[in-house]
């Protein structure tokens, strides 16, 4: 191919379009990842063409449930192929680092491993109807504020563990045909032209095969971009940025290889994208599965005195502007013009033949309190057997990141005004991310949150009130009880350039488990309208990796499901561990009073830790509880497993390893206990080497370092003689 | 002076002394800094010539007044004299990050204003002996685990406003003859070979004059040290590195100005040392003083029914062995060989004519509960009318960290079954860093914290216990309820050589105000036998700073003195801040019944912050709030104060600033606004550029990032006539 015809196809030709160019085709990406967002117009960026808008991942994510994620893949597939879409731009799995983030609707937890589960059968889903995925928002990206400049500065082994782990899951697992590369600086280097991330992690360690895309803009340098491994800079067209590769590898300073191989990929891209646009979707399906992952996907946070679910000849005062308004997606680049809109007021009135009333409770587009609206609800709640009150987040979206995490002050009000006037009060929440729910939530018995809930969300809602629906939906992301209480809190969202992961691997649950925080609802929590009872677990250890069985009883006499937890707690690591880590979880129906039998699988590799010294996975010998739970602070039983030291693992001594480094590696000590007493009679500062004090005061010595001191024996030739007596 | 001379005297000759070379003689430098440790013999490094034991800086600090620093100074310069000491090394003011710090006990707060503000007057007291000062350990050797080879990885704010701000305010106020550099590396340089730290900050920005030290063994390479204006390198000999330095010069890796700069101080320092050794030292003084420093360092933490001060009559039990044999310094360099000791038994049988039992409680060697010490100690406690409890931390140390704040078991045993015998029980504490009182003092109407208290604390706590010193000390650092409440929780010690200060500024009470933590007792607080009432406080804003008055009466019947504390709170600063600062304090003597005026500087400079934008100290104008406490926590009243801003404050707008950053500056919103709507009706993207979710899209999106979206019209050429328009 042509010079200039490779850099014409290593940019867009315009907004959702690739460059045809030396004999390859254009196609279409366009955005995700929870509807196919085709822009209606040219003018109009910000209107789709109608299309299902099923829930966000927010939703789709607390149904811990995978095969959900694949069907929504499919079925997104099938709307990609009516539309002539070639990629859509999802999933997006970013960590929640901070319930502020203005896209955590658009991402799936806080934890990788389920990010990462969630996010492959997405893939695997979509991809298997013939159109291609772009995995974003490589990496890093857990905020919107200053998105486009801000270094997100974190430690390799925070990155390793948490927020590149679930990229490596999926991609792994199911090659998406393309990773975007996220807006901001990793460290300092704009993920665009990170060849350490976009080339020897995503390729050279992981195995991608597939083509790396810029975020719509991301793209600062195209030559440093091409040469870190960004394959096609959207949007285009960039004739400035073709022109500027074609002089850099004519000038040579830009290798041609790294230009002809991303023309290669953009290419093969192209080429297999080969399926032609089909006529139409079934609507009509699509809606029935975007309710049934919605309803699946609503978290039961209290339900005291089992208030729920609603008795047939209740009457129902349906309360808050949302019940009919329904806020069900949020804004940015995901946003969907549905192909059809369900309330939830329409859908509770249709599900009972007993006496519903409505009030308004508060305007939808005011945070300020309004009396005559309150007042009307009160009336209506005290003149109805049950009340239902609607109340949220005002807005989510890409773009801007949220100020704090109370509801509107006129939802609160209402929350508290209809509490004090019915003891039957259920509150649902319609919110993208965390709000917070104390200490209002201790004066209603019921509280059931729905999340934004797509364009079936109306439905969703009334099934799992009335019971036609046993919510099995568990929390992705812990609720804490304030803002200020969040791992993130002290460096959030960062300043002059820089945002400091100063929490480290300490994110959202692994966090608050360490300080041992109380929160409001932990994460993997969430009730049913029936009850499970755990077996003792037991654990099988293979050198594939642990297998752990537990059975499961449904105590209740209504079928559920329970979402069985797996948590990992090494005992007396060698390095700093959260208490707890998420390491398997299976959905499991359990038909009332029957048990299960539940298997779940943890392959070795996700036993390791990101070693720093040794820059390389290590998986610690040495005794490993595994914690079954139905949340991560409801732990039912653990099992104590004996796992096997990976080789390798041994940090290695150096001249440049303290005394105290020394003697905690047996080889060292056996080595230098013999140097000491050697030395004793020597006199100088060895001759008290010995006493406690002293050694407390050597300990953190490098051993090259003793010659400094008069009298010490330990001269170069000996040191190195040490070193290597160590190590071999 | 010959190069050879000029590398010898850049060495020490022994462990002790400089080199005496090029007509330059040899000085001693030994340690202290509560103390003159004085070497007994070559062969015992541990042991020292006798000398007084001042109370630590736990302790000293703790008392909130500067003139005792200065009188402690003073006494410690007499003793240097007597002992032919020219340096005394100290004193030691790194910021307790974590209450785990081994050499908490030599340092003087979580706090750099009371740190800075303590030390300048015993550098100041003991200069004025003819005796120099080594200031300590600069910088960032907050922890004792890998301090040799840690790196402090600090952000440069968190730096300069906590981390060197106490080192800049005693450099600039007293002139330390020589400074120490520490151990660790700061952003992975080694504190000695700190270019930017010992030359550029410490000399260039703070105009030191003096001389740098290493700590000893802290220099890992004697030309790079020498190159970043490390004078003196301890202990020696280093023959080896004396010959690298002539090396290096001759070869041309030296610049041999930069080894003349170094020999010239050193031969400086020698030349103002010039004061002949003395005849001894008024020994009974110095013991006197000692007890007076201990015991206005003590802090009543609680005196629930004024259980104390004991009056005259009450039968007392004296509980617990620390009463007999005293826990009164830590480990390590700083460990001094009294000229006496006093036990706190002792002096309190001495000061009542009551009947007084003891009762070991505990063996000083073991943490384990003795049953039948115990029943001795509670057949004593139910038979007084009074029961103390001495009990206490085993140890602190040089070289080593604590594992955690609790007391040893036995300890706690004791405390829980006195308290239970007797309802007058109150507990004293000995220990030379934050031990956990939660959950246990609830039980005790007497909480005394005692720290460590130096060869006088027997007749201190006596002192205080019987109401002859009323007691005034104050915390200089926070209590937590538990050490995962600490600020420096999530990231200590580190791990593979790097420990993170995640918290960043947000240090000690800091971080506990900024989480709204509850804690056990607060920064500042201490309780005395009067009670204190404050006036409403008033503010007097000149360009040289910020004076507070407010009147303090003394509304009981005993004289007493309050520490009355300012802190500030910046309104709605453009950076992030701590919710409080402290600012200043005042250390007050007040009557009984009456009232005094105190009035409060705040220099103009202390009011800075550290812009990491445009890299100096700013003051912000706007409205502050002055903030006058009991403690952190014990607000009294505040004062609102306009400030007036730094010239040259204003943030530059530069074509990588964002969208939202340009409508942020009141001159970068005039220009951009003109320039969206003379674009608009150019069409593409900006033609909806003025809808708020495309603005709330953009607000992240570079200026000179608009230009790769199609249709827009932002040139290179707008842009930088935007920045040119924006910044003239």
């Amino acid at each position: 191919m042509e010079l200039t015809d490779q850099a014409a196809i290593t940019s867009g030709s315009a907004f959702w379009t690739s460059t045809a160019a030396g004999g390859v085709p254009q196609i279409t990406l366009t955005d995700g990842p929870h509807g196919v967002r085709m822009q209606s117009s040219d003018e109009d960026m910000l209107t789709g063409r109608p299309a299902t808008c099923f829930p966000p991942a927010v939703t789709s994510g607390s149904t811990w449930d995978p095969q959900l994620l694949r069907r929504m893949g499919e079925a997104l597939g099938d709307e990609c192929r009516a539309m002539g879409v070639q990629v859509l731009l999802g999933p997006g799995i970013n960590i929640k680092r901070t319930p502020l983030g203005g896209r955590n609707f658009e991402y799936f937890s806080e934890d990788p491993l389920i990010s990462g589960v969630m996010a492959t059968e997405w893939v695997l889903g979509l991809q298997s109807r013939g159109v291609g995925a772009s995995l974003k928002h490589f990496a890093v990206n857990s905020q919107e504020t200053n998105r486009m400049t801000i270094s997100a500065d974190v430690d390799e082994r925070t990155l390793r563990e948490i927020y590149l782990r679930a990229f490596q899951r999926v991609v792994t697992r199911s090659q998406p045909w393309t990773v975007m590369c996220s807006y901001n600086r990793i460290n300092g280097v704009h993920a665009s032209q990170n060849r350490w991330l976009l080339t020897d992690v995503l390729r050279g360690e992981w195995g991608f095969e597939g083509l790396v895309v810029s975020d719509w803009g991301a793209v600062v340098d195209r030559v440093a971009a091409v040469h870190a491994g960004l394959d096609l800079t959207m949007p285009g067209p960039d004739e400035a940025g073709d022109a500027a590769l074609v002089t850099a590898v004519r000038d040579g300073s830009l290798d041609p290889a790294d230009l002809t191989t991303s023309a290669d990929r953009v290419a093969a891209l192209v080429a297999r994208s080969t399926l032609e646009t089909t006529e139409g979707y079934d609507a009509a399906a699509h809606h029935a599965l975007a309710r049934e992952i919605a309803a699946r996907g609503i978290v039961l946070l209290k339900n005291d005195g089992a208030v729920l679910p609603l008795t047939s000849g209740q009457s129902i005062a349906v309360l808050g502007e949302y019940a009919r308004t329904p806020r069900y997606q949020g804004g940015g680049s995901s946003q969907i013009t549905p192909t059809r809109l369900d309330d939830a007021l329409t859908e509770i009135t249709a599900s009972t033949s007993a006496a519903v009333t409505f009030a308004q409770g508060y305007a939808a587009d005011d945070n300020a309190v309004d009396e005559a609206l309150l007042a009307e609800a009160v009336t209506a709640a005290s003149n109805a057997d049950v009340a239902l009150v609607f109340v949220g987040s005002k807005q989510e979206t890409e773009g801007a990141d949220r100020d704090g995490l109370d509801l509107p002050a006129a939802h609160l009000a209402l929350v508290e005004r209809v509490a004090a006037a019915n003891n039957r009060t259920i509150v649902i929440l319609s919110n993208g991310a965390v709000v917070r729910t104390s200490p209002w939530d201790a004066a209603v018995p019921g509280l059931v949150e729905a999340w934004l809930l797509g364009q079936a969300g109306g439905g969703a809602v009334a099934d799992v009130l009335f019971g036609r629906v046993n919510p099995s939906g568990r929390l992705t992301e812990t609720i804490p009880l304030k803002l200020a209480d969040h791992p993130s809190f002290f460096d959030f969202p960062g300043e002059a350039g820089h945002v400091r992961y100063g929490e480290g691997l300490h994110v959202g649950y692994r966090g608050f488990d360490a300080r041992e925080q109380e929160v409001s609802y932990p994460f993997g929590f969430g009730l049913s309208y029936t009850s499970f009872e755990y077996g003792m677990p037991t654990a099988s250890v293979t050198d594939k990796g642990v297998e752990i069985t537990v059975d499961v009883t449904n105590t209740g006499d209504r079928d559920g499901r329970e979402v069985v937890q797996v948590y990992m707690e090494v005992i007396g690591s060698r390095v700093r561990r959260a208490p707890r880590e998420l390491k398997a979880f299976a959905n499991v129906p359990i038909a009332a009073g029957a048990t299960e039998t539940v298997t779940l699988q943890i392959p070795r590799e996700d036993l390791a830790y990101w070693d720093e010294r040794l820059s390389r996975w290590i998986v610690e010998g040495g005794e490993y509880h595994f914690v079954v739970g139905a949340s991560s602070r409801d732990l039912r039983g653990a099992v104590l497993a004996t796992i096997s030291e990976d080789e390798g693992a041994r940090w290695p001594l150096t001249a440049d390893s303290t005394i105290a480094e020394w003697f905690a590696d047996p080889r060292g000590a056996e080595l230098l206990t013999k140097a000491f007493a050697d030395a004793a009679s020597a006199g100088g500062i060895t001759a008290q080497a010995t006493d406690p004090g002293m050694l407390q005061l050597l300990g953190g010595l490098p051993l090259n370092r003793m010659g400094m001191f008069p009298g010490s024996p330990f001269s170069q030739e000996h040191v190195d003689a040490l070193v290597e007596a160590a190590n071999n």
